[in-house]
Parts: C-alpha cells; structure tokens; sequence
C-alpha cells in the first residue's frame, strides 16, 4: 500500500467537486489500486490556505469553505504569501490546479504548475491554458523531474480524449478531428430553437452559471479554438495558438435562421475541426447546418462530440452529455491515479 | 529496445489484416516504445503452418495465403499436429487468435488461449466466445504466469472500450449501457428503410460477407446478446451467460413497420442494455423505435454505438464507424502493445 500526499491550488466548484469525490471514491481507491491518500494542502482565492503535513480533514475543509470560513484554523504553517510560496511550502505528491486562468497566456497557473513538477509533484490540471501555451515545457519538464503533467479535464471535461490516445490506441496517428465542443453556444442554438432570442438564450447561459458575464469568448468561438488548439497540440503533436484557428463565432446566427433549420430537420451547431496536412494543420471553428443524418444533430444542450479519424480505424467519436463540475473533477481524479499507479 | 515474438493462430481475413497492418506500423511502433517484432509462427486452417524461430517473412506469408498456396514452404519445423501442438512448438511471446469459433462453448479458442497462457505468452483473441466461457479463467491463468489475457476486439471491433475502462477510467464503476451493437441487423433495418424486403436485406449483408449463410445469430438477437454478455462478465464484474440475456431479435420487423417509422422520422433499431441492480443486473436484446433526437438514430449501417453510464462521468458515448477486418486487427495490434509496454 502506498500514500500519496495530495495538494489543491484552487478549491472553487471543480476543487471541492473533487474534493467531495475523493471522500466518496475513498475505498474504491483502496480497494482497486491499493492507494491511500491524505490531503496536506489547500489554497483558496477568497477563503485562506492551509498546509498541514500530517493531513487536512477534507470534509472540514469542504463545511468551512461552503459555510464561506475562512481555511486558516486548519492550518499548523503560517499563512503563504502566494501561490508559489504555498506550492514552495506543501508537502504533496500531486497538485490540482484548478484556478481562474488567463487564456492569452495560460498564467499564473502555467507558474503554479512549474514550480510543483520542480518540486516532484505530478501537476494534474483542469485548465486548458497551460495546455496550449506551455505543453513541450510542462511535458518535459515532468519527464526530468519523473513526474506527469496531465490536464484530462482542459477538452470535454472528465471524458477520456487524452487518456484514450495515450493508454487505450497506442500507434494510433489522428488525421482530423471534428466535433461540437463549445457547451455555452450549444445550449443557446437549442434555447433559440425552442423560442429564446439571442439575449435570452446568453441570459439562460449566464443564470445556469456556464456563461461569463462577458459570455464574448463563448459567442466568437474563442473557447471553441482554445480546445482545438489543445487536441492539434497534444494528439496530432503539432503546436498551435488559438490565434492560428480559423474561427467564425454565432452572432451571424439568428433565432430567424435556427427556426428556419428547424422546419427542415436541420440544426445549427457550432463545428471545431482540424486536419493534418502533411506537416501542417488545417483548423477551423465555424457554425454550419447538420442534418438528422450527422452525428451532429443530436448533441444538445451542454453535451460535447468529437469524432476522431486515425490511420488505424475509421470514425471513432466521443459524446459526453450533460457535463458539470462533477465530472471535471472525475478526469482529475483519473489523472491523479493514472499518474501514481503507473 | 526489446524483441518481441509474435505467433499467429488463424491467419483469415482479420489475421492477414493485422499481418498487413504489423508490416505499415513496424516504424511507429519502434519509435514509439521501442519495441521490434519477429513473428515466429502462423497456422492457417487451410494453407498448412509455418514455425521458424528465427522469424518467418510475414509479406510473404501474407502473398502465399493469399494467392491460395501453402505456408509450409516457409517452416523450418515439422508440420504441428493439430492447433495445440502448433502453440506448444512454436516460440512466442504473444498468440494472436482469430479462429472461426463455436459460441455455444468458446472452443477451440479457449484451449489454445489457455496453452499459450501456460506457455508465458500474452494471448490476444478476437473473438467473444473465449470472453464470454472463460474470462475468470483466462484473466486468473494469465496473471498466474505474469502475461495478459486482452480482447479488445470481442466488442465493437478495434474500438477501444476494454482499454479504456481499464486504463483510462480509474475508480469508474459502470451503472448501465446501452446500445447498437450488431452490424448485420442494423445494416438490415437501413436497407429495409431504401425499400429491401428482410430477404432482400439477409441477401444482402451476406453479399458483403457480414452475414453468416444461416444468419439467425444476427437475426435473432444472439450475437448482439453474446455481446451484453461480455460488457457485463468484464465492466461490470458480474458472470452473465448469453441465454440469461432477455433477447428478442428483429424478425417482427416488416419493411411495412420500418417505412412507417420513417415516415414519422423515426428508426427502428436493436437496442441491447444492461443495468446493474444491487449485485444483480438486468439485461436486455430488442428492437425499439427511436426519434431524431436519441444518438441511435444516426447509427447506420454497419456502424455501433454503446452508451455508457458510470458513477463518476454522466453519460459517455463510443461511436464506431465503418468496422471491417481492419479495425478489428487494429484491436489486436493495440492489445499487444498494451500487452507489452507495461
């Protein structure tokens, strides 16, 4: 039996989501891979952090910050500066990050995330910044220090895209992918289908909390090319910016064409894609229209498909329905134990 | 970098097509993990069989089997007796097996898994019959000897369910699925749809060689239960025979029936689920009729699908296109460099 120390960077909806399912997957962990665990850190935004290296009670943990107290009386260090500081400071085997992150540059996580390998913790985030902006240098980075830098949850949340190519399709090469991987404009498409205008259907998206108050990111598909440029970076080995994705977002589509679509057994979807071309990749997020007949079709709401083409099988596709933090927890715990039961 | 021995029992048309494919693939996977390959023998039903330890040339092999000759021109050994002698005789560290097999028992698939089992080879089989008889078995006698019992391709050809249950959803534990999972009938419902009558269909799926020439396995339901069957033994943990599967098959299916569920935008199409309950699980083969809206009703042709649901993730999709010889050899190459890169 081995223990493994654990460290949260972050403790919002995805932290304590997977800080709940630790508790409940507690024996199951135990039980499958001989693993137990002790939580030696948390750090918040708004709550304070704590380090004890002889183990946080977690379920406290979860009551103080949901009761919006303050971490602090858990703690046996003082209080760290900073985010680095607390990294620097925290006894831990594995680091989840899951933080607000800036996705121009990927930080402060893409720092975070750094100095934990350095400090030979496997880095384990939900963000996709540090995927796009720093994967080479987290990758290898992780390999000196013997470590994993893994980030299942970056692309469809706990659904297992990166694990799959890296432990269940070895020898596999991704030719192109295509899919709906933006939640926020799926859901508005399907609002204004059934009578939202575009103002409404942002407004639902904001209510239900998986719209920014600035919901531009979403609507010009930005969040959209991040994803893209994470699956083309990581499956297909070819690095690339989300400024290099070819991107169109929804504001051209109106509630006038959705219902138009819909007269006609159609439906407007919000399509990422990229193809390999020989060295290089072609990339492309843009609305088109899908018939009954496309897989397409039938992704609504919150859920996400993508359909990848390798040189060994044919169509080979993923659908996740109705995502949440829950589920966004679940691929960090699969990192986590992917990373240690190797 | 490491040698492996690669031993072939059946060399038809998924044999010869993971042959094909050993032969496009022997660069990536050197440089992927390091690993060569020699293949040291190949037993055919009807073109004799070949064992040389110093490694038979796996294109020409694949010339003779196809051009209709014997192989024994390539052997440097006597001719084996019969299949078990063959594994016995020959030197290997894996046996691919993709013999026509008898569902009823699973033989003679499982008394050749089993020798090259005891013979410290990994042993990789296509087939469900080996799955569904001896999986307890097979998985125990395989790590008795420190090798892998892996059949990737059993279920939905090459696409990668066992793996990534195994490898990629830690902890996961599995609910409930649901699906299309036999190619034969649901490639008979779409041409009944473009107006075939069912003979018309039967002839068909058999003119494109994915029917049997008494196709009632398909038909009435036992190969899609033989599946269930397999999904629960191996996902869920639970030992599930084939006829405890409450299984009807698609002959109360008229073209009259399929016509009228077009013409209301629906499809039929044979749906196999099974549900845990407590220690028990329900299972179930029958047609239903679905709309627009449920992912079945894009599943066409010879194409799968299967929907799971876990008790981490909500609902995870595979979706399978276009299967064939091809995919199910790829299910067996990945079953052997999953085998050995651990």
């Amino acid at each position: 039996m081995s223990e493994v120390r654990l460290a949260f960077m972050g403790f919002g909806n995805v932290g304590r989501a997977l800080g709940s399912l630790l508790l409940r997957k507690r024996e199951d962990i135990l039980k499958d891979f001989d693993i137990t665990f002790r939580v030696t850190g948390i750090a918040t935004g708004r709550h304070g952090a704590a380090i004890d290296p002889h183990g946080i009670d977690l379920a406290q943990a979860l009551v103080l910050v949901e009761g919006g107290d303050s971490l602090k009386t858990l703690s046996d260090h003082p209080a760290p500066r900073d985010g680095l500081d607390f990294i620097r400071a925290c006894p831990a085997d594995v680091l989840f990050e899951s933080i607000p992150v800036n996705y121009d540059r990927g930080q402060p996580a893409i720092d975070y995330l750094k100095t934990a390998l350095e400090h030979q913790m496997h880095a384990v985030t939900a963000n996709k910044g540090p995927v796009v902006h720093a994967y080479r240098e987290l990758t290898d980075l992780a390999a000196l220090h013997g470590c994993k830098f893994y980030f299942e949850s970056a692309v469809m949340d706990g659904a297992p895209l990166f694990s799959m190519f890296r432990a269940a399709l070895p020898a596999a090469g991704l030719r192109r992918f295509r899919g709906v991987l933006n939640s926020t404009t799926n859901l508005m498409l399907k609002r204004m289908e059934e009578g939202d205008s575009f103002e409404q259907a942002v407004a639902h998206a904001q209510s239900i909390g998986i719209a920014e108050t600035d919901p531009s990111g979403d609507i010009d598909g930005w969040d959209a090319a991040v994803k893209v440029s994470a699956l083309v970076t990581v499956l297909m080995g070819l690095p690339l910016k989300p400024a290099q994705v070819d991107r169109t977002g929804i504001r051209g589509i109106t509630p006038e064409a959705v219902q138009q679509a819909r007269a006609e057994h159609k439906r407007w979807k919000l399509v990422c894609m990229a193809e390999r071309q020989g060295q290089d990749v072609v990339s492309r997020v843009a609305p088109e229209l899908v018939g009954t007949d496309s897989p397409l079709y039938g992704v609504q709401g919150t859920s996400s498909l993508v359909t990848f083409e390798t040189d060994v099988l044919g169509e080979l596709s993923i659908v996740e329905e109705n995502p949440g933090p829950h589920t966004t927890a679940y691929g960090m715990l699969a990192d986590f134990l992917n990373a240690v039961r190797q």
